[in-house]
C-alpha cells in the first residue's frame, strides 16, 4: 500500500524542517516538489526520485489539477511519496485540491505541518507578531489590488488585524498599503518587507504605510512578505529604506 | 560568550520540533521550559539542566518578570541556553518581553520558529485554512468575552476573517460564538475545537457557532483551539458531537 505525505518544506532554510518531515525524505521514494524549494531541501533525499510540479505558463487551475495527477499517477508507481510544499500545507497551498484529489483516488495520506514564512520573518525581524497590550490579532492574506469592493473583503481583515502578514504581497506594496490606509489604517503604521526570510540571502526593509512606494522600490527579486503593525514601531534589525531617511530629514 | 536561544517547542510532537531546535537541545546546557512543553521533546536535551518556568500563582506581568529574571541568570551562568516555549516564539508567546530582558542584559541571542497549534490542528483536520473562491484571510486571536466594546477589536477582527482560530480560548466557546454572531457571523458556519493536536490523545469535534454550547460540553481538560470558517464545511475527520446529531434528527 503507498502512502502520500503533504509535507510542509518550511520558509527555505533546510534545518527549519520539522523533524518528521526530514525523516520522511530520507524514506521517500519519490519527491514532488514545488519550485520555490530550496536544493539544501532536496538534498535530504538523495535516494528520491525528484518531480518539479511548480505552476506551468498556463491558468492556475489548470496547472492544479495537473499537479493533483502527478501526485495520484506517483502513488500508483512508488510506495513512500512526499508532496513537498513550501512552508505549510494548509496555509495558501492549495492543499484542499491535492487532498480532494487522493481522497477520490482512494489513496492513504498524511499531513506534516511547516513552517509558514511569517514566523521565520518574525524570527528575522525579532519582532513578536503578538504584544501584551498592542497586538492580539494577527491576520494573514492574500491580497487582489485592484478588484471591486465585493472581492476586497481581504483588505477589511488586513486594516482590523492588530498585525497584518500580507503573502504573495508581489510587487505590488504601494497599492496595497494604499487600500489598507483607504480602509483606515492610519499611513504613520510600519511597515516590514521581509525577503528570503530564513535564507543566506534575506534581508528586510522597514517603512510605513504612507512610505511603502519606497520600501517597494528598494526590495530585489526573492519572495517577499510584508508585515503591517505597530508591533515594528521599535524593530532595529531591518534596513532603513534610504530615500525615508531622506524624507525625514527633510521634514 | 553565551547566547540564548528563543526556541519554538512546536504543538507537541517531539518529532514537529524543527531540526535546528533538535540540534540545539542536544546541545543545550541549561532548558528553561513552559509546563506545557512535553516529556518527550524535554528528553531531546538529557545532557541539560531543566528549568520549567511556566506560571506561577500571582499576577502575569510578575510572573513574566520572574520568567525573564531566570532567562538573564541562566546566561550569565551558561554558555548555550535554550529557552524552550511551547508552539512558536513570536505568536502569543510573550517573546517581545523576554527580547527585552535580554536586550537590556547585553545577553547575544537568536530566535528559532516553531510550528504554532493552528497548523498542526489543521493537520489533524485535514482542513487546508484557506481555498480558492472560499478563504484568503485567516486570522488568528486570543479572545477576550465579556469585556466593554473598546477591548472586544478582537471579535470584529474574528468575524471579518473568512477563516478564524482562536487561542487560550479555554472553557469559553459558548460565548466566543455568542460574540461571533453578534458581530455578524452566521450561526451556521462551522466550527471545530482541536485538543492536544498532535499528540496521541488528541481529539476534534465539529460543530457550529449555533451549537458551540454543545462542544463547549464535549471538550475534555486538554489545551483547546477553535477554528471557525467554512473550509471546515465538508471536514469529515472530527468527531461529531452526539448532542448535534440528536437534533439534526429532531429538526
Amino acid at each position: 500500500m503507498s502512502r502520500v505525505y503533504l509535507v510542509g518544506a518550511g520558509p527555505g532554510a533546510a534545518d527549519l524542517l520539522t523533524v518528521r518531515a526530514a525523516r520522511l525524505l530520507a524514506a521517500a521514494d519519490v519527491v514532488l516538489h514545488d519550485a520555490l524549494v530550496s536544493e539544501d531541501v532536496l538534498a535530504l533525499a538523495p535516494q528520491a526520485v525528484k518531480i518539479a510540479v511548480g505552476k506551468r505558463a498556463c491558468r492556475p487551475s489548470t496547472a492544479q489539477r495537473f499537479i493533483n495527477k502527478q501526485i495520484v499517477d506517483a502513488a500508483r508507481k512508488y510506495e513512500t511519496v512526499v508532496r513537498l510544499k513550501g512552508g505549510d500545507p494548509m496555509l495558501f497551498g492549495r492543499a484542499d485540491e491535492e487532498i480532494v484529489a487522493l481522497e477520490d483516488a482512494g489513496i492513504d495520506f498524511e499531513i506534516v505541518p511547516g513552517i509558514t514564512a511569517a514566523f521565520a520573518a518574525a524570527s528575522q525581524l525579532r519582532t513578536s507578531l503578538t504584544r501584551r497590550g498592542l497586538s492580539r490579532s494577527v491576520a494573514f492574506v492574500t491580497p487582489r489590488v485592484g478588484v471591486d469592493e465585493s472581492e476586497s473583503q481581504w483588505s477589511r481583515v488586513a486594516a482590523a488585524a492588530d498585525t497584518t502578514v500580507l503573502y504573495m504581497a508581489g510587487r505590488e506594496i504601494a497599492a496595497i498599503a494604499g487600500e489598507l490606509i483607504a480602509k483606515g489604517r492610519d499611513a504613520s503604521t510600519p511597515l516590514a518587507a521581509v525577503e528570503s526570510a530564513s535564507l543566506p540571502e534575506q534581508r528586510s526593509w522597514l517603512g510605513t504605510l504612507g512610505t511603502a512606494a519606497a520600501v517597494g522600490a528598494a526590495i530585489g527579486d526573492g519572495p517577499v512578505l510584508l508585515i503591517v503593525g505597530e508591533v515594528l514601531r521599535d524593530c532595529a534589525v531591518a534596513e532603513v529604506v534610504p530615500e525615508l531617511i531622506a524624507a525625514a530629514r527633510a521634514a
